[in-house]
């Protein structure tokens, strides 16, 4: 099975969990197996992985997420980065020309592609192998196979396919768009199913659709001249306009984990981390990533939500509404997991900022000098391997490294690293940064 | 005016703001004149000074609170010094000796005892002065003068003293132990008061109760025996078995602020420190000593708290009700205000823990190594003197400090210092701390 899997935009609708460079896929809120925690990635992921051990995976997403889907899902799956945001039309047409050009994937070959980020169960995953199945079969007439789901609710916030007929595997008559609720359960009475963005195709269909919507002649071309491709969602540019589409029914669990109301539904426990709640507690969900307990009493219908970055406290039903107001917060990135590791800002004064950076084994940073700030590492975990102006030197715990302004420095970790890294500077800015290459053999 | 203000003992209902090194009354929640937020002590202070510019302050309270309030109020109040706790009779006998040993406060003089936690109004100071001018004169019967609070409600959790009349000034009939509410309607319908442990002797009257009641010759005595000194109320030791008191009356705004609920009817506006707060939020209190924002969202009758020790959310009545989950949580003391200025931790590993401490100008730390940790000083701001196993070293911003397991250090700010300190070893611990002499010249 082929999979593309799209990669939304970070957001703030679950700040401070989600933020600038975190987005909701992410947040490891769902119980793993092994108990602990997993994001919705990963639990995507390893579920495709379980119905199709042979699954070929390729994700498609900007570059900000590269870090922490490598970090999450390790390097078997592949990247699509999209140069800049141009909406799905063009970030299916980019991933389907890196199948084709660069995994040099067979124009008869079966594509399916899903968003990432919906809670679902398992059968949704025997349904998109299925989808695949459909499209593998060369004898298949429809161009696209749609999954539909089942509507639970007359939803104000989903488009509708209408299918011809009410059986398992139907033509498709048309698309609707977000309707009020009353048009809604019409639709549903005509037998609608949503539209989840879930469907099928023969590679060589979509590849035919991207030269005829875009002028472009591969995938190394399109990825070019990407930021002048017009922004479109596949809806528009090809559902909506091919007449050939048929739809398969999933009646199982699904469900748009968008809002904090939404998410910690999918939390089995009602806290995760460092929490404690009185019985007087009713519905109410802690998520706490800080060192430091959160105590509840006596609250009803509420989400508390504790990150480096900041605290919510929401009533269940508001959260939707927590947009404007985490506008504006305007913070510096105090948190972000990286491939390499992470760093978490812990100490911010006039002229100097103290961070934690944690590198994990074989990791190391780009080799770099600061003009503005002089640093101070003091190494409190693990072995690794210091550049200092060209001179390697081995490191453990209690090594203190100074870096005053110009001095080019990197680290390798050995094993896992922690560093404390004081900067000092009457600027300290992300910016003030220059690379250079060095070889570590 | 001499008066003697009691400051209790450190409490978890106000967690994560008080807890075991802080006190309500150190919390700073009140707007002072200057627009600034001040604490309950600070208030106090000002008012009793600003009604009495030359009273003479005595504090009395345990040696963990000397800090606090010569941090809060400086050095001008006197300070006696519990050993350990042994209630309010002890306390204020020991006070009294204080003031009769080492002041030499002469025995006719009128001493006023009030606790420093209520929230009062400006009249209250008024009427504390009155109780001096009561029993400051040579002529007065009484051997105590009250003042009691006109009752503003049925309260069960106050004791009630029933005056013989009505007038401004009475004599005491009778004092009631805290009542149901039905009782305390008919105290209050014969015009019964609040017992506000507020009262005025004269320093002979209490400095011949001591003697009556513990064995002991002088100040030093007592201090030096306190430890042996049995437990009991002064409520109970004298005022219920003394026949000559009268009670003056208080009918301004008297609260007790132990509980969030009450702490925050005091606050002049919803919010200290960094916050958002919906326009769907009713009746909310944010107090956040943090760096990142609270955001709140459709939440009614909560107050809101985060310090470095966690993060409280709490229905307001219910607040009342949190010690018994406060207890649960067995924590590092992350976050202490001193004398000397403060100290953070801002990072916690399995073998490092890292703090900020800020030295204000002039003061030291004490000299002192430990046996289980070393530690690495970056100066962050501020000028100083470092002392390293005996050799003085002028410091500023980015100067690094080693101080191995053994070596004997200590630092004193010549301006306002702030130090990153990562302390590195298997078992770091706030008892490992040998102390030394030294002579800064």
């Amino acid at each position: 099975m082929n999979i593309v899997f799209l990669s939304g935009g970070s957001g703030k609708r679950l700040w401070p969990l989600s933020n600038d460079v975190r987005s909701k896929q992410f947040i490891k809120i769902l119980k793993a197996p092994d108990g602990s925690y997993e994001s919705m990635l990963q639990r995507m992921y390893r579920e495709v992985m379980e119905v199709a051990p042979d699954a070929d995976v390729t994700i498609t997403t900007s570059a900000n997420q590269v870090s922490p889907i490598r970090n999450q899902i390790g390097v078997k799956a592949g990247i699509s980065v999209e140069p800049c945001r141009r909406d799905t039309f063009p970030a299916i047409a980019l991933a389907c020309m890196f199948l084709k050009d660069v995994r040099n994937l067979a124009e008869s070959e079966p594509v399916v592609v899903c968003p990432v980020d919906p809670f679902v169960e398992k059968e949704y995953f025997e349904g998109l192998k299925h989808l695949s199945e459909i499209q593998g079969n060369p004898k298949e007439k429809a161009n696209i196979t749609l999954m539909g789901i089942e509507p639970t609710y007359p939803s104000e916030k989903y488009g509708y396919i209408i299918p011809k007929d009410k059986e398992a595997l139907s033509e498709v008559t048309e698309f609707k768009e977000k309707p009020d609720e009353e048009t809604a359960k019409k639709y549903i009475e005509q037998g609608a199913l949503w539209n989840a963005g879930v469907f099928a195709f023969k590679l060589g269909y979509l590849v035919n659709k991207a030269h005829e919507l875009i002028d472009f002649k591969d995938y190394y071309d399109l990825l070019e001249k990407y930021e002048s491709v017009e922004k479109i969602s596949f809806d528009y540019a090809v559902l909506e306009k091919e007449k050939n589409i048929n739809v398969t029914r999933f009646n199982g669990e699904w469900r748009d984990l968008g809002t904090w109301n939404t998410l910690v539904s999918a939390m089995e426990e009602n806290t995760i981390g460092k929490a404690i709640m009185a019985d007087t507690c009713e519905n109410v969900h802690i998520l706490n990533e800080l060192d430091v307990p959160v105590l509840a009493l006596g609250l009803k219908d509420v989400v508390i939500s504790a990150s480096p970055e900041g605290i919510l406290v929401t009533d269940k039903h508001q959260s939707s509404y927590m947009k404007p107001y985490v506008d504006k917060i305007h913070q510096e990135i105090m948190f972000a997991e990286k491939s390499w590791g992470e760093y978490k800002v812990i100490d911010v004064e006039d002229n100097s900022l103290t961070i934690r950076v944690t590198l994990h084994a074989g990791h190391k940073m780009n080799y770099h000098s600061h003009e503005l700030r002089d640093e101070v590492w003091t190494v409190v975990e693990g072995e690794g391997i210091a550049v200092i102006n060209g001179r390697k030197r081995e490191v453990g715990p209690g090594e203190v490294i100074h870096l005053p302004r110009g001095c080019k420095h990197s680290i390798k970790a050995t094993t896992e690293l922690k560093v404390i890294e004081v900067q000092m500077g009457d600027n300290i800015k992300a910016e003030d940064k220059i690379r250079y290459e060095y070889k570590w053999e």
